[in-house]
């Protein structure tokens, strides 16, 4: 089994070989830039292990696995504009650093260019590797429409909530391993249950994620800490606290979420209490632990040698401990 | 031979008929408001016409049909936000009645929808027919691309002016005739024919049109007349006014397309005038001519019989002189 890392490092090489038409340059130029941007190259990664895991041609599985990691940056480009974004990992985004329309159109074509690359794959597959791609790409537009109106909805629960970030974070490493597997001459019921282990893990890793923003180290976390409580982000912390929390608690709560001007750390401090009071920190490490495990589960099932799947529970570990 | 007339009835009836889930509703609502708004539905009816002619099964085109219309009308939506159009069809646009990052995010899902609906082709073409898809859709970005970038630029010529429109407004008609003729089992030489004639109809329709929008009678052509002078647009007349106008004429016409402030009518007549000095009519009548002999030679050639070849040339004789 190839390392994850080496995954990593032939994702990166190749995304600077991809070649792009020069004209119209506004249309080109974007696409290349937010690819240069950089990221784990995570999802394409995983697509690459679950060929390598099923015994498949990693450099076959290339084309499809830079088709998710054009689609992921095209979600990038047209998210930032909806975001208004100014910068993505320290550098301007598309719409900034040329213009809106640029923003839409690259993004649009980025779209295009990845169906071009999932559909280097062989025959046999193509039909049920592009459904899987259709299924994934709508889960992640309808992920990100759910994420917008939940910004402005009082009534949000938790399962909408779960709802919503598996299909804007799930699905699509579901997706890619079920992708990679299918490619590496998996069953189909193999592949069913790697994508099973793949989105729940990515349910359990974007409640870890949810967690650190609050009680992570800063220094190992990345972001800022408290990011989601200034912001009034409803993540599974929150809408828990609203859930549990009582009285006084209640009452401030409430407060700072309806302030428009407040003291940034004094705001982190206060509802990291109120959370505190109602212990929400638990509940949300206890809904995390119940999708690793559901992950673990799938994973269990999955016939592949005990080595592989030791191989897949250890990037599972190495995905959900990180950084506490 | 099904009349055109009646394909484009089967069209709004199958687009009426088609249906998208339910929630997120701010996701799918828009895309079947915009379907709803209507128009020609030209372009499916042109693959079904397609499929029709080579003896193909019309009903098993209509999947890939209604793939041309979505994908058309993604494309309307996401210009639409480009050109900061308040109405489509004497109808508010979705960025209007919605907001811009649900035309944004509807629109991608279109496209995706738009590849759902393209792969109910059969396995055995299933490949050509996305490469097809995938070629025309990147067209049309590149098209419009070049077209917001001509309304800044001061150096196009008419082959760059050519190019333009070909991508834009062509490619989609010689794909939509090339993806139904593979549907109905056409070779691929006469496929690529019938995709010739397709794009080379689609520039003379578009000259056409350049020529319409300033000579047309104004009860015929359901466009504001003059309406490309008044907003400067870079079509062959003016390119070709630009390339001969000398002396005062030359002046007059940078005088006018300089102004930001102008009477209407007084621009119109008077761009007009110095249209008709420099005889520019006369050379997009030409130009578009040679464009449609290079559609009825491409026809000539496909392997039809002479009453399917009699239906083509007259669907492009009243394509070409509807409304003088």
């Amino acid at each position: 089994m190839r390392k994850l890392e080496d995954l990593q490092a032939l994702i990166a090489t190749s995304v600077e070989q991809l070649k792009f038409p020069l004209y119209p340059a506004e249309l080109y130029e974007p696409i290349t830039y937010i690819l240069s941007i950089g990221g784990k190259r995570m999802r394409p990664a995983l697509l690459l292990m679950a060929c390598d895991l099923f015994g498949g041609d990693v450099e076959a599985a290339l084309p499809p696995a830079l088709a998710i990691e054009v689609f992921h940056n095209f979600t990038l480009m047209h998210d930032d504009i909806m975001d208004v974004a100014p910068l993505r990992r320290g550098r301007a985004t598309v719409h900034e650093k040329w213009n809106q329309n640029v923003a839409i159109l690259s993004g649009d074509v980025m779209l295009i260019e990845g169906y071009k690359l999932m559909m280097q794959v062989r025959d046999n597959i193509l039909r049920r590797v592009l459904d899987i791609f259709n299924e994934t790409a709508v889960g992640v537009c309808e992920g990100q429409q759910l994420d917008m109106t939940f910004e402005t909805s009082t009534d949000i629960n938790i399962a909408d909530y779960i709802n919503m970030i598996r299909l804007k974070t799930a699905v699509v490493l579901g997706g890619a391993l079920k992708i990679g597997a299918l490619i590496g001459e998996a069953s189909e019921t193999d592949a069913d249950l790697l994508s099973d282990f793949g989105v729940n893990l990515g349910i359990a890793f974007q409640l870890q994620d949810d967690i650190l923003d609050v009680y992570g180290d800063p220094l190992k976390f990345g972001k800022q800490v408290g990011g989601d409580i200034i912001s009034n982000k409803k993540t599974y912390l929150l809408l828990k606290a609203q859930q549990l929390a009582t009285g006084t608690n209640a009452e401030e709560l409430a407060g700072w979420l309806s302030k428009t001007q407040f003291d940034a750390a004094e705001k982190v401090t206060a509802v990291t209490q109120i959370y505190n009071s109602a212990d929400v920190r638990t509940y949300a490490e206890a809904e995390m632990q119940t999708y690793a495990e559901k992950a673990f589960a799938a994973l269990e099932k999955i016939n592949l040698p005990e080595d592989s799947k030791q191989y897949l529970r250890d990037f599972a570990d190495g995905l959900l401990v990180r950084e506490y």
